[in-house]
C-alpha cells in the first residue's frame, strides 16, 4: 500500500512566513480496465484495490453480480515499452457462460439510450438492469409517511427486514472519520464505508474519486460472495450524486447517507428503485429523501408535520 | 437558468423533532456531447451553459483552442421518441478544416496510450498537446526556489509575466463563495470561478460535477475569443485534482488554486508543464505546491527554509 501517499516538496505560507517542506499527498494514478483484454474504461484513482475497484466498476455497470461470474482479474504483464508492469492496467475475465456486453461508447455509460438521453432515461436503465431490487416503500402505515400526520407504528412495518434508528446514523460520520487513515495524512481522499444497521463497521476505502471509494467496497463485497449487500448502510463522505445512488442500487444497498447534499437525479433514483436516501449526515440532524420507511425514529420523536 | 435547481418534499430530522417541507436541490441531468454528429461522451451536470460545458470540454480534450476552429452548437432536436427535445444533446460541428479527431474509446480520456499506461503518460499527454504552453519555471534566481536560502529578489523575475501576491489569493475563496448562490440554496455544488491576478472575479460556474464547473469557465472563454486565459487565476472550490490541472494547462491558465489538497499527480503535472499549483488555501494560509515563481510574498516576509 506504499503508492496510497506519495511524498512532494511544498512551500507553506502561514501568516506571511514561508518555510518548505516535505508533504503527504494522496497518490493518483490511471487505471486502465480491460474486460477480456478488450479496453472498457479508464480511471483515475488511489492505488490499491485494483482488483476490487475493477469488480465493484462491473457490478455498477451491470456485467458482473456475484462471484461465481467472474473468472479472474489480473494486471496486465509488460505494459510499457520496455516490459515493465506498471500496475495500472487490470484484465477482467469473466466466467464461461457469462455474456461479455458489446464494448461502445455508450457501454461506458449508464444509459444504453443515445437518443432521447434524459434523467428518466438513467433511472429507467438503473431499474431494469439492477439484478437486485430493493424492497419498494411500502404504502402508508409502514413507516413514515409525509403526506400523513398519523403516528408512526413501527410494529407494523411489514415488507422491509432492513431499518436504521436515526441514532445509529447520527454516530456513522465520527466512525466513517476515525477509519480514514490515509485522509488524516493528506486531507485529500473521498471515503466510502460500509456499516450494519448497529453502525459497525464493515469495510472502508479511500479514493482520490469517491466513485471509486465505493467501487472498491462493493468489489471487495463481489469478490467475497455478499452481494447483494441487502442488509448493509453505504455511508459516503461527501455528496450523493446519481452515480453514488446508482452504484448502491447496483449491489443492493438498501441504504445510503451522506455527509452532503444529494442531487435532484439521485433523490429520484432513489424513489423509483426503493433506496433509502439520508442526506446533510452531521451530528443529530439528517435530511430523508426516499425509502423512508427504513428509518426508525426515537421514541417519542414528533410526527412528520408539513 | 430555471432547471439549475429542483424541489423535492423532505423529511427532516433535528434532534429527535421530524418535519416534512420542501427543499431545493442541485438539479443533476445527463448531458451527451456530440462531435459531427457522433457521440463523444456522456457527463452528468447540472443544466445550463451547456454549450460552454461542450466547448470547454473540447478544449480540455484536445480538439479545440479558439474560437475560429468552432463552427457552431446546436440542441439536438427530437430527441425522444416523441420528438420532444431533451436539451440534453449537445452536437459540435467544427469550422472547415479543423481536423476530427478519431472517436475511439481512447479519445475520451487524457492519454492515447492503452498499453503502459502510467501517471507518466498521463502528464507526456497534456505538455505535448496543449496549444498554449505556460512559461517553464525559470531557474533560480527568479522567484522562491526551495533548495536555496536566498532572499526572493521579485525584481530578478524576468520570463513570466503573471505573479499574484499572497494577499491577492488568500481573498479568492471568500469571493468565490460569496459569488456562489446556487450553492447557498442547496449545499450541493462545486464552483470554479475566473480571477485576475488583482483578485477580480471574471467568471463563476457552478455545477454538480467538478470537472464541468471548470469545462463551463473554459468553453465561455473560448466561446468568447479569450483562450488563451494567461493572464487568470482559476479558482476550484475542492480539491486539486489530474484532471483539473489538466483543464487549466489545455487553457493556458497559469495558476490553478483550490480550497483543498492536490493530488500527487496534479502536482506533477504542475511541475512538468510550469502550472502555479496552490492547495489548501484557507485564511492566510496555502501551500505551494509548483511554478512557485508567479507567487509574490508579502514585503518582509520571511525567507523559505527547510
Amino acid at each position: 500500500m506504499g503508492r496510497v501517499t506519495e511524498r512532494r516538496r511544498v512551500i507553506r505560507i502561514r501568516d506571511g512566513a514561508v518555510s518548505t517542506r516535505p508533504d503527504t499527498l494522496v497518490a493518483e494514478e490511471p487505471l486502465e480496465i480491460r474486460l477480456g483484454g478488450k479496453p472498457l474504461a479508464i480511471t483515475m484513482r488511489t492505488p490499491g484495490d485494483d482488483f476490487a475497484l475493477a469488480a465493484g466498476f462491473l457490478v455498477s455497470e451491470g456485467v458482473l453480480a456475484s462471484a461465481d461470474e467472474l473468472a479472474n482479474i489480473v494486471y496486465c504483464a509488460g505494459a510499457t515499452a520496455e516490459g515493465e508492469n506498471t500496475y495500472n492496467v487490470v484484465d477482467v475475465r469473466l466466467a464461461d457462460g457469462v455474456p461479455v456486453p458489446e464494448i461502445t461508447l455508450e457501454r461506458n455509460v449508464y444509459t444504453t439510450s443515445s437518443c432521447g438521453l434524459c434523467g428518466k432515461a438513467s433511472l429507467d436503465a438503473v431499474r431494469t438492469t439492477t439484478r437486485w431490487p430493493l424492497d419498494a416503500s411500502p404504502a402508508a402505515p409502514d413507516g413514515i409517511d409525509p403526506v400523513r400526520s398519523d403516528p408512526i407504528r413501527h410494529d407494523q412495518v411489514r415488507h422491509d427486514p432492513i431499518r436504521i434508528d436515526t441514532a445509529t446514523l447520527a454516530a456513522l460520520p465520527d466512525r466513517l472519520r476515525a477509519a480514514q487513515r490515509v485522509f488524516e495524512r493528506t486531507g485529500g481522499l473521498h471515503a466510502a464505508a460500509l456499516f450494519t444497521t448497529d453502525g459497525e463497521l464493515l469495510d472502508i476505502r479511500e479514493d482520490v474519486g469517491r466513485h471509486n471509494a465505493v467501487d472498491k467496497i462493493v468489489g471487495r463485497a463481489l469478490q467475497q460472495g455478499q452481494l447483494p449487500l441487502s442488509s448493509c448502510v453505504l455511508m459516503v463522505s461527501g455528496r450523493a450524486s446519481f452515480e453514488l445512488a446508482q452504484k448502491a442500487v447496483m449491489a443492493g444497498i438498501p441504504v445510503l447517507a451522506a455527509v452532503s447534499a444529494p442531487s435532484s437525479l439521485a433523490v429520484d433514483l432513489a424513489a423509483e428503485t426503493g433506496l433509502t436516501l439520508v442526506g446533510f449526515l452531521r451530528g443529530s440532524s439528517m435530511n430523508v429523501y426516499a425509502g423512508e420507511h427504513r428509518i426508525a425514529l426515537p421514541a417519542g420523536a414528533a410526527t412528520p408535520t408539513d
